[in-house]
């Protein structure tokens, strides 16, 4: 009943406004001596911005609730994370830059060691990306097609790949063949349900199993079998720029973001390496797109080695940034992570993330600065990520009047 | 699944506690050269009051809707906006002031021009509303009946009137005959459903259309024809005295919260005409009610316009009232507003609403005032309209216990 997509579609409107939706990932975090990353950082841009406009604190999805990269972001971008699942299958393949299209199946893989049937090692002992991208390698000359499917696999970190399968008629509706715990036996893929093409994809998973298990028996390296999980297909997601009516672009310089913003139909731009290049990448589009979505990775990527002063530096790096985009002058901006990630607690937190709005049509929040404290007491009290997305077509004009 | 009306009637009881809900239309608002209406206004009462009790801000339907009146009253009353929605046709009728019954069919209507069966001009030129209720009373001489049922127009502003259809077995499962944009045909309402009653009903509209074009043909004025949508039946709303179980009075001056409190079950004073004759109305029936209702229409009005001063010496004028409201001792007092119609904005926002709820069960808020700025950090935090009714019902002692 509270999902914002069973009304904005009805309300929004189109019209030539910008809105920027700068994202730290992570941005979140705990007290260090008595101070987070974000109060420690020297963030006069933000800071200044935030005084004279709206703050608040965001749930990414429920609080308590710590969320995975893929529902916080669905949340940011106004889809109920609860309602919309991707599949993890899915998740990973973005994760690691695999395309997926209408139709795909995907799967998380590990390479493992099996004897006489039985799982012995899940992870092959850990082995090195390197071998992984050798198995791959193999992997992907000596089995390129079953029964008309095409087949690809993609190095992931370690002992991970990701597994595609791309054909006519294949069903997510199979069971995994990784038994989750060592001693088990390897599993054999089953239909769950009495569909066809289910009973078709779950043999073509068991004779692709078998297959590469005689591909790896045949190399020098310790693992001799795969096993999958989190078999799933694409998902059927709403289409940002329709339900919504905005041309979007989305700028990020990590695989993930890239394929989650496309899956929902954003236009991704996929040369940025920095955030240097992505601040200019936004510069050259703006006339293009009427949003963007700019994701910044390393707050997060230090929130989880545990490096406080690294992420410091990172909020500091994109404070600089600031009047480079304030300079476009967009019509609303909003500043925010998709979830906390507290350098203390080295993991994706449940806290929630401070917000920062800017718009001509916002309140003031008269707080000193912009941080978990202060926004903590701003105008926009706490209230879930998944409201955000109105919040910034309303700022942008772009809704009617619910109701008359 | 957070619907109030699906807990509160198996919890609420009798007692004689009074609540007084006043409703600023339109209270909340934006800053203005760094201040709001509401913070401009000198408001000793209501700050020395919020001082002391519960403050907080409500969202009328959700964080970035704008509502209409209709949601955003709904909303105050305990009904979730999004679950009970009332037809176009109806709110109009309420509007114009017009009654409705159970069984009634009602229609939003623009007085239009028709070439060869094209609107050419959907407003007919804005006619004068002294046109246009030239024309009303025609079309009510004309045309009072057709097949049994009872057919009535009320002028509204300019080119727009209401229309009631009043007999046995009518349906609003019917089509609109505007086609929404000019150069299209004036299109013939159909059944939308297999119902016999919508065939005949779709029937009824088409004959009453052919017929008021020619009634307007022998007139001396532009218009040349009708176009209805909207057509919508008497909404089936859960009765706020009952499920409450309040003696509930409504007290109004505007023809729309007058209709829409009747429709939810409320006494509805007909006779206010000022704020003043609203408080004496209160005053002079403070024994009969449990609850009263009592709507200020003029903020509203004022942010409307622009008018950023006018409607300051509105929410002064409230203010100057409230020692009367006090005097009566009422055990809850909430004023609010339906939503925020900021000055400078000029028309209905999805700012959240100010709220102060006085009682002796409140915690102290100790906030300074009584706006936007306070209330954004006062005790209450920022929830839904939805859940005012329950706190006012809370606060008078009348909830039990939820579960053992």
């Amino acid at each position: 009943m509270n999902d914002p997509l069973s009304v904005l579609p009805n309300l929004v409107k189109e019209n030539d406004k910008k809105i920027v939706l700068l994202v730290l990932d992570g941005l979140g975090g705990l007290p260090f001596k008595g101070k987070t990353s974000l109060e420690v950082a020297r963030t006069p841009n933000l800071d200044l911005l935030s005084s004279n406009n709206a703050c608040g604190l965001l749930d990414p999805v429920l609080p308590g609730i710590t969320p995975g990269s893929g529902p916080a972001h669905l949340s940011l971008f106004g889809y109920d994370p609860l309602k919309y699942q991707i599949g993890r299958g899915i998740l990973e393949a973005l994760g690691v830059g695999m395309k997926v299209e209408k139709g795909d199946l995907t799967a998380r893989g590990n390479f493992c060691i099996v004897k006489d049937g039985i799982v012995t090692d899940r992870r092959a002992g850990r082995i090195a990306t390197e071998v992984n991208r050798k198995l791959v390698e193999s992997l992907n000359k000596e089995i390129q097609e079953l029964e008309g499917v095409k087949i690809t696999f993609k190095s992931g970190k370690e002992h991970r790949f990701v597994l595609r399968l791309r054909g006519k008629a294949l069903s997510a509706e199979v069971s995994d063949t990784d038994p989750h715990k060592k001693g088990e036996p390897l599993l054999k893929s089953k239909s769950k349900s009495k569909d066809e093409s289910a009973r078709r994809t779950a043999g073509i998973v068991n004779k692709l199993t078998e297959k590469a298990g005689k591909v790896l028996e045949e190399m020098d390296e310790p693992p001799n079998g795969i096993a999958l999980r989190g078999i799933s297909g694409y998902p059927d997601l709403p289409q940002f720029p329709e339900v919504y009516k905005l041309r979007a672009k989305s700028i990020a310089t990590y695989p993930m973001y890239r394929g989650l913003t496309e899956l929902i139909g954003m236009d991704v731009d996929y040369k940025p390496k920095t955030s240097q290049d992505e601040i200019q990448s936004l510069e050259e589009s703006y006339n293009d797109y009427d949003y963007f979505y700019i994701h910044i990775k390393k707050t997060d990527s230090y929130g989880e080695d545990g490096n406080f002063e690294k992420k410091v530096e990172k909020i500091e790096e994109v404070d600089r940034f600031l009047p480079r985009i304030m300079k476009l002058s967009p019509d609303v901006l909003a500043v925010t992570g998709d979830h906390s990630t507290p350098a203390t607690y080295k993991a994706h937190s449940w806290h929630p993330v401070p917000l920062l709005i800017s718009s001509r049509w916002t309140r003031i929040s008269n707080v000193s600065a912009f941080n978990e404290r202060e926004c903590a007491r701003g105008n926009l009290g706490r209230i879930p990520s998944l409201y955000l997305t109105s919040l910034l077509l309303a700022h942008s004009e772009r809704l009617d009047k619910f109701g008359a």
